[in-house]
């Protein structure tokens, strides 16, 4: 076997965090930037990922009742106008098309032509499009409730993007549905933040807190913004979801209107919810490590590798032989309902280069087999969550066998792993000065998980707020649903309250 | 039973077949306009008939070798300026992106501002800015073939659109290649041209000439463009599928270079192929009748409706918990390897309305169940191939064990239907001046099925093709690849050749 770097990602998570993840995705080959500013290119092993995302979501959303359907692409002016806080949160950065054609000017160049009475933006997200065609579709309160959602890309022109976590267009899915009452339509917002939760916690190994977002934080044009909110590695927060209760605000301003039962004329009661390719980047930040990306096996593009070890190429045809067995048998295994997923990799690779390509790309199980495997009828097993060191002989039948128990192992095994390095950076103080101490330090606890979560009373305002994320660089990430009920002081106003809130530096 | 209309749709095919069209699919609920012109809101019937369309696709690209990935939705100008020709087709219909966020004017309107270095066009294909990702990608003989497929939204901007078959916005998804040699690049062609053909015709029951587009009609860039073209029941084609193979053209301009395994530096030849929601539109108006939609059974989002007749509010009970149990037993059973799709319709309609409402859907399966029908262990069925006046009762056994045989004699009935139509419309003629009369005169044959197909020894220029274009209004569809290898003259310019081409309006 050919030597292996210490470790296989530089620099490593301890030294630099952010380059280190521009490092992960590059190594696992998921995504790069493009020429288009802000823009990126997820390739075939990252968009893999977010088709299996989006495979156990909208399974999710039809058995929650949801239908798929598809809106245009561009909005008019007018209509993101129409509600006021919402124009105030997008307007600042949309992408405009202005015209309809492009001429060739006199010196050959292509220049805009054609321009439109009004002026259209890229959504950035659907709620006044989907609105005004509620308005049409609801008449009556037998048309309610109406629960839609939709896949699609939605462009938001960021300044500062980093693939996966933010980038001017991304993927995703938006739900929007209309209710006969207040409390239905609170329940809807509820129901979705917990399928967020299921999928990120089950699918993803991504503990999440589930909490409400504070009036600074929240959605323009949302009265409750709640929240999915995961721990990176680094001690930061991720929003890696949200779901709105939109009161009766869009449905005033794009006059979705309902006769009731008693045949009175109401406005519907509005949601909106979504997750995007954000995930991805929230996966790999909680799980990958110094040889790059670490993949829960459900969501894993393939859950197994076979590496034939061929020293001698009169061993060739005995080995990939054997292995094409392995891999047909492997196949014949089911894990999560669905035949598992092998790759035998034949590459004319050396060996140790081939294994650390997969290492870094991710895969769960990797097996290497050579000509005294087969005369043992043996592999030599590695599972990406531990490390490379610890592989171990396993009889064949065993390896077939336990296939799937060895990937659900995965599967806990990060799971807890991640819960318990956010609940020991998740911290408690007294005083506000301790806990400013405790942001402005950057904390380093264990190598590379600087700061952490606090979670604390809470009674701020939006000067609050405000003060806390100019002067210390931190929000709060969300009122948690959980609280214990007991009351205590907030120690940024001295106000008696029994509410918690989480506060941490955010992506 | 309430009155039946004499038919559902109105006007009928023979009277209006374009507005006919239209009222076919608001019917159905599938798509309809939108507030954004040009623009269409794809509805969940609608959605879930191209979600079924994606899934069948997406499967067998998966299988021939290509991975999804997917590229930025801008193209800046200089990008889509690369390739002259390419330019040429779609400068002309673009939507222009030229600012990145909006102010308010002085009277609270708001204007575009933060104008961009470079305008950005909204993706009408991606050759160009994946054709760029590939240049970084390609470096040697080893990285080929490059097999890519991207589902994705596209604009250009149409004057004339109509509901899937022309929109400003429309979903495809559209597969780019890159080979190593011109045969291999070629094949490639072909290859993606025969999954489309074989989706058409197994999946659509929709008939397909498979050919090749002459110079007036091939894709700006390509050195071919084959095609699949389909007969709609005015008599008119449509292209509902294209495959280009485009030489070393795109290489060139956006620099796709490899080393050989020779050692030399070599420009990649290239592909790329596409099919659209132009193929719901494509359905649509290959089988749809006057009563409405008629779906083919393997795409249609559900396979049967039970319709629970209740006569008295007292027999409410017994009926719905008969069909309840139905309805359990049918998605017991298989067709095409999955569990029968089966809906309920428990709505409070009366019972005429409520069964016209599916026919209008195109549900492939209609079942009646009251409660003599629960006397007699009966179910009174309707396949939507055949007028409702051919229902007939069936025992609830032989209605459950042969669902999946009446769903295939649905599908292979709507085929053989489709093609009996085409060919009976296929017509050859000795000279030009019969060619001209025929396709001037609109000759009504069926009653709706105007004009048809003209088949015709062809040795036409772009000249030839143009004048059929502007004076009669029609153009060559493509050569068939499958001729017949006899010789025989061209009727407009007199030439001997043995090539045959397909004459017909388009849409």
């Amino acid at each position: 076997m050919a030597k292996k770097p210490k470790n296989a990602i530089s620099p490593l998570r301890s030294e630099d965090y952010p380059e280190w993840y521009q490092q992960v995705i590059r190594a696992a080959d998921l995504a790069e930037t493009s020429p288009v500013r802000g823009c990126m290119v997820i390739k075939p092993w990252g968009y893999a990922i977010w088709e299996n995302i989006q495979k156990v979501l909208d399974k999710r959303f039809k058995e929650t009742g949801h239908k798929n359907a598809y809106f245009p692409l561009f909005i008019p002016t007018s209509f993101i106008q129409k509600e006021s806080e919402h124009v105030e949160g997008f307007a600042k950065e949309c992408a405009v098309v202005t015209h309809s054609r492009l001429e060739a000017d006199e010196n050959g160049k292509l220049v805009p032509a054609g321009e439109l009475e009004e002026p259209l933006i890229v959504r950035p997200t659907s709620e006044t499009i989907i609105g005004e065609m509620f308005s049409k579709w609801v008449q009556s309160y037998r048309d309610l409730p109406l629960l839609i959602n939709q896949w699609a890309n939605v462009v938001r022109w960021e300044m500062r993007t980093r693939l996966f976590l933010r980038t001017s267009e991304f993927l995703w899915q938006e739900g929007h549905t209309a209710h006969e009452t207040k409390e239905e339509a609170i329940e809807e917002t509820e129901k979705m933040l917990a399928v967020y939760k299921e999928f990120a916690e089950e699918y993803m190994a991504m503990p999440v807190l589930t909490g409400e977002k504070t009036e600074g934080e929240r959605f323009p044009g949302a009265n409750i913004t709640y929240c999915i909110e995961a721990f990176m590695q680094d001690g930061k927060a991720l929003q890696a979801g949200t779901s709105h209760f939109l009161g009766q605000n869009f449905a005033k301003s794009c006059d979705i209107k309902f006769q009731s039962e008693e045949g009175k004329e109401e406005h519907a009661w509005t949601t909106s919810w979504g997750v995007s390719t954000r995930l991805v980047g929230g996966m790999i930040m909680t799980h990958s490590d110094d040889d790059g990306l670490v993949l829960p096996p459900r969501l894993a593009p393939a859950h197994v590798v076979i590496l034939p070890v061929i020293p001698k190429e009169i061993n060739r045809a005995a080995v990939i032989d054997y292995c094409k067995q392995l891999k047909a048998d492997l196949e014949a295994q089911h894990y999560e309902g669905e035949s598992v997923r092998v790759e035998l990799d034949e590459r004319d690779l050396r060996g140790g280069e081939k294994m650390w390509s997969w290492i870094k790309q991710g895969i769960p199980v990797y097996m290497e087999v050579g000509p005294r495997d087969i005369e043992n009828n043996a592999v030599f097993l590695g599972t990406r969550d531990k490390s490379p060191k610890e592989r171990q002989n396993l009889s064949k039948e065993d390896a077939i066998s336990s296939i799937s128990e060895i990937l659900d192992g995965i599967q806990k095994n990060l799971f807890h792993r991640a819960r318990t390095l956010r609940d020991d950076h998740t911290f408690e103080f007294e005083t506000a000065k301790e806990i400013y101490k405790f942001f402005d330090k950057e904390k380093s606890s264990n190598g590379f998980t600087k700061a952490g979560f606090v979670s604390t009373y809470w009674a701020g305002t939006l000067e609050t707020e405000n003060n806390l994320k100019s002067r210390h660089k931190v929000t709060v990430r969300c009122i948690p649903l959980n609280q214990n009920n007991k009351e205590g002081v907030c120690p940024f106003t001295g106000v008696k309250t029994k509410t918690k809130a989480i506060i941490g530096k955010s992506y």
